[in-house]
């Protein structure tokens, strides 16, 4: 019996463990639940678990499996997300209205498209060969991706929740109160030029890549997110109606509906008490909490009012970099290390989403997936507290527009 | 033991039966399919089931039942319609997105509600004294209101469906093809005046009061519904594309989303196939079947396409009260009977939605089910397949907006 | 010399007289406050004299003159205003943007089209042979619809000058207060069939033809007009924010802005003091004058909270023409005389604007005059301050979508 | 008598000069042609010539007058264009509606403050002490924003004209055929820190500040920009319909109206000719031209479609310096001089327009002027046909969203 190539020992067990976890988020949610689509930009629960399946179905096994067969071929058409390259996509406000095929049929769709990637996995590895590295390739991307749809399914079924009126809590569990935050201290760093993007070593997105030189002057950063606590004197003390806070396209936004805006998305006020919503359902506004769930105009503001200012993403990678774990650390103890970079909130950036020197998007389909995008919007750096374990990076950009509010996005200062 | 009183006798095994009547309706339909609301005019069959029970619990339970207390405080506005003088109601673009209660739940809501209605009307009659009319009356509104539910139940889903690019079927069977049409003929009525609206013996809506003369100069209706064969030449002869054929807003109309409109609403064509979806789903378009799912602007171009003109309601009344049944008919055999009045689909009228002279809705919150809605709307008169039994009448009247289609919805010639 | 037709030596001089009447009235305006469209419904000064010329140029020298070639091929375009079938229309809502041809142009084409026009008169009658029917009736449509576009140059006018913060005033003189208005007395009708629609002999429109017969119930009509100071009452109380006093579409298109609507479209408020925009800019509310300005919605909800209600058009028809004048009257002197019918502002009716028994537009393009706006508006009655001497007559409807304001339309109850 | 300082000796002829060239601009229009607004994003001529008179007369007069009086109270709201800290403006889609106050008395108001900022030089600067650096600070940026409102008044007449049916042209010459373009060769500059910014010496916006260091990778740019007939290739072989070419915001932008973009802003086609509107009116598409008035997301698909991309505007500026003429230049024979840099067509560049490392904008309103707009929004460089001469320099940025089309905007090809 031929022995298991490693590569294959070690990529199986993760393809089931981030399958896996997937299905793991759902496993309180009804099937009507996973249906409604609550705004344009969110996606239904069952749209995000056929659609990372369509995922792999379409550029792994489609690309690679012998005598390749869809499992149904109105999946090609109902959970291709934006690739026109590979055909026709169900319309995208119109994806609440599936209620067939059902989440039982969901989850054999997933079962099959496992199973068959497995199947490739053993045989492609069988032969003591060397590992295919394209299909390697190809399945990795795909778990990248399915991590995160993981943090998509949250954000969108927290967006779904708040809309009903009964605010259902997606945890049976309440929520634990933060511990007063540390004092904010900024941290500096020297000019010069620092190196921005990802090593080619490890996975990463394309617009990650290449590596390439960008000149810093010298900026500080605060060591830690803003709290909800001193957002809150922000909104008390006005800031949402001083229009010389606001950039001239966010003052337009607070003001484009019936009512203005006029705090976070998830805050409510009942008589004197601030509340928010969230996976756990509504509970007292916890001063002690970061701010989240905030909009590229509200981070914006809000810098300004304290006098200070968002990073670069360049600046924000640089600083991660050189905390201890990616790059070699030689903190001295006086320096004020930074905090909540990858597990807490996104933070954003006042770059624009846009290509590094030299950036190619990947030949066919796949080049779709990250480069269209690369106009009319923000950057965000780091990772949420929704972000899987393993996803995260220094060289990682996600990105939205400026007026998205139900990430799990928040504010570090800079200046 | 005291014998149950009489009209009690009736009125609850009715309430019972027309209440299960619903319930066999999405008998075959998943939790899934009765969550999304495909469009602002139409409601998720969940919503249905509960409003429908709101109706009882608000109108009767609320209004008869001693120590009154809701199901659940939540509902009161979560499925309440359009009842200003009871309260809030839930956003109705949102229906859709009431994942929470669970359609179990509200099965949970009927159960109970039924049992507090059988036992209020129990004990109201069970004295052997004079039936507690009110309750009666109120319970038979409900009941009434159930039933136009019920029909919009079908008319939701098949619009539901229709949206669904796997074209799902409400019904497993086949469609049984129709047999040829009788030929078209017309029935003349003398000039005369008539007397419109409802008998006071009978239920009816308060809309269809007071019954009031009206004088009709004579006319001709035709004694079937206009056939998909006889609409098809219409569509292929370039009738959507004729401006002098119809009205101007229906003209903006057909014009006004990305594509101009060119044919009914669940109509397509594939190669040289006509195709048309319905609760059987997709089929090939029955030319001997009546033309339904078409707006007022579709109705009242097609009649001047063929030098007709739709009647008014009260040619229609007056000549569905001249047939046999309804009125004494002496109706030689050299007169063209009308068939489809009530069974097959509702027929336009060009007459606005009006208050009849003398018209006063209910005092109170149920006087907001009709009268509000007399503008900008059109009648139809008589019924559809998808009326439930008994629940039409020659007074009774619906209405829609001109732009309506997917209700069941036809055509009657006059002229 | 042969003399001149008698015929045409009335409608000659009537031509010229309603001609320089349109003129007269934009003499205080500049090139600049003729140039603007103030909203889709309104129409720039220039495009009405221009577009009223058009329609003698279309109507009467495209029909009738030997050798005819238009003023100018693109004003076939630029001024049509609805006619599909004479050929394409330059966009409606663009009308603001036609700074070419200049005002002093469109007068040349006025000139050109008059003269044309008087020559094609004097020569068709010269022959002292029967006047030429067909050109007498055409250039009288033309000139009744140079009437309606005369009030409608005030209405838009006035509309254009609303939205100018510094609030121009049309005339030049001081606005006279109002004597106090009479007391509201009902005027009673028996019931019986009434003749409706125009008498052969004078002009009318199509759609006031057939004359046909209407079965009224009894009904009472009040002896003038709703005041400022009576609606202002409504106002104050709160009327606007009321949900039953309401149609469902009227409380929708009250809430249908930022900001919901309060109050008649030209009042404002001041500190305490009402005021009212009008052709003599601001001024303080004269609570004496009829309320003008109002649409179908706030017509009805003021109806509803002081117990009455809109009359139809057959109601307000059969009663002006009971009225001494039009109809042999023998009014005793304590039945109250109804007033203010056609000099003061168009009366709503309950009436949607649909076709008489036995209707049938013109053939051709004149066809599209007023047939094809048979749906989804209201019809309004009698006159304004602004309609021309000589232009009102009772069996005119006049008609407008039930949000309209900026028409000089008032409210006469009904009961 | 005293002798004229010698700064003002400069100052206020060219104010009287560039304030003359902004009304010679309008000599040909009529009142008419002065008073529409074409789009939200267009103003009115008159507006134009009071806004920048109302610059002048805030942030000069009020600043520094003594005693100020406003000219008319009105003016301050009417003619403020985004200053919220001076107060209140006028609804910007509104711009059109202003018949009063005249041209004249526009012109009038223009002469008014003229004759104040006049005097104000003279009296400040007559001592013969030091003249009033903040005076002539102010007097410069009321200039050059003069300049910015010279090129727009060409602008946005071009884009009221082109909705014009008649299509009037600006210019009564005719336009003059191009020769054919140079051929397209690339220019390479190296990799290194460059600086960016402007000089503190001359006058610059506070957006080209501070001068700051960038690193650029080795990068090339065309010698020249693309040509009517080059992008005619384009358009010819589908790059319209081909979504792989765009980015996705630029895709939906294409087809978001009835009828999908397929061509540039003011092209057309009869027949097989394509034809162009401009100042001129309507000519033959010229091939030798360069191609202007295109969006950022077609200028991004021409480059994708070529194999290119567009420059940043780092390395716009950098290569801009390297020309002779603002920076020292030892330009070899052999490398292709860069041409239609300032005069011909801006140019889009790939970088959101955003603050440089260490930006504050000016206290007060005049912070409003760029700072405010830095978000979702494009930078363009260089300059246009319809730059006034000396407005222009390497540091000056441009900014529109994606979107804009009817600058005269180009694309100068990078790699």
């Amino acid at each position: 019996m031929t022995a298991m190539n490693p590569v294959t020992a070690s990529l199986l067990p993760r393809y089931e463990m981030v399958r896996a976890a997937t299905m793991s988020l759902v496993e309180t949610l009804s099937d009507e639940d996973c249906t409604p689509q609550s705004m344009m930009e969110a996606s239904p629960v069952k749209w995000h678990l056929a659609h990372t399946t369509w995922f792999f179905e379409t550029f792994v096994l489609e690309a690679l499996e012998p005598n390749f067969k869809p499992f149904d071929p109105n999946f090609r058409v109902l959970f291709n997300s934006y690739y026109n390259q590979v055909g026709h996509q169900h319309a995208r406000h119109q994806r609440g209205l599936l209620t067939r095929p059902s989440l039982s049929e969901v989850e054999d769709y997933r079962q099959n498209v496992d199973g068959r990637i497995s199947a490739l996995l053993l045989i492609a590895d069988s032969a003591g060969a060397e590992p295919d590295r394209e299909l390697h390739r190809r399945i990795e991307l795909g778990l990248q991706h399915e991590q995160q749809h993981q943090e998509l399914i949250l954000t969108d079924v927290q967006h779904l929740f708040s809309l009903n009126p009964v605010k259902p809590a997606f945890y049976s569990t309440p929520r634990i109160p933060h511990q007063p935050a540390q004092p904010l201290e900024w941290r500096k760093f020297e000019e010069g030029i620092a190196h921005i993007g990802a090593d080619a070593e490890d996975f990463c997105f394309d617009n990650e890549l290449p590596r390439h030189r960008h000149f810093l002057e010298s900026y500080s950063l605060a060591n830690r997110l803003v709290t909800n606590g001193e957002y809150l004197r922000f909104v008390e003390s006005g800031g949402y109606r001083e229009a010389a806070l606001w950039l001239s396209d966010g003052w337009a936004w607070l003001n484009q509906g019936a009512e203005p805006r006029a705090h976070p998305l998830y805050w409510s006020k009942q008589g004197d008490q601030w509340l928010e919503f969230g996976l756990h359902g509504v509970s007292p506004l916890d001063e002690h909490a970061p701010a989240l769930h905030l909009s590229y105009y509200e981070a914006d503001a809000y810098a300004r009012w304290v006098g200070a200012r968002l990073p670069t993403e360049f600046e924000w990678e640089h600083a991660a970099r050189s905390q201890s774990g990616w790059a070699p650390a030689e903190q001295p103890p006086d320096i004020p290390r930074l905090i909540q970079l990858f597990d807490t909130g996104w933070q954003w950036t006042s770059s624009a989403y846009a290509p590094y020197p030299g950036y190619h998007p990947e030949e066919g389909a796949l080049g779709e997936y990250n480069g269209k995008f690369m106009v009319n919007q923000y950057v965000l750096r780091g990772g949420s507290l929704a972000t899987p374990l393993g996803h995260s990076r220094p060289s990682y950009r996600n990105f939205f527009p400026a007026g998205t509010r139900w990430q799990f996005s928040s504010i570090r200062l800079a200046r």
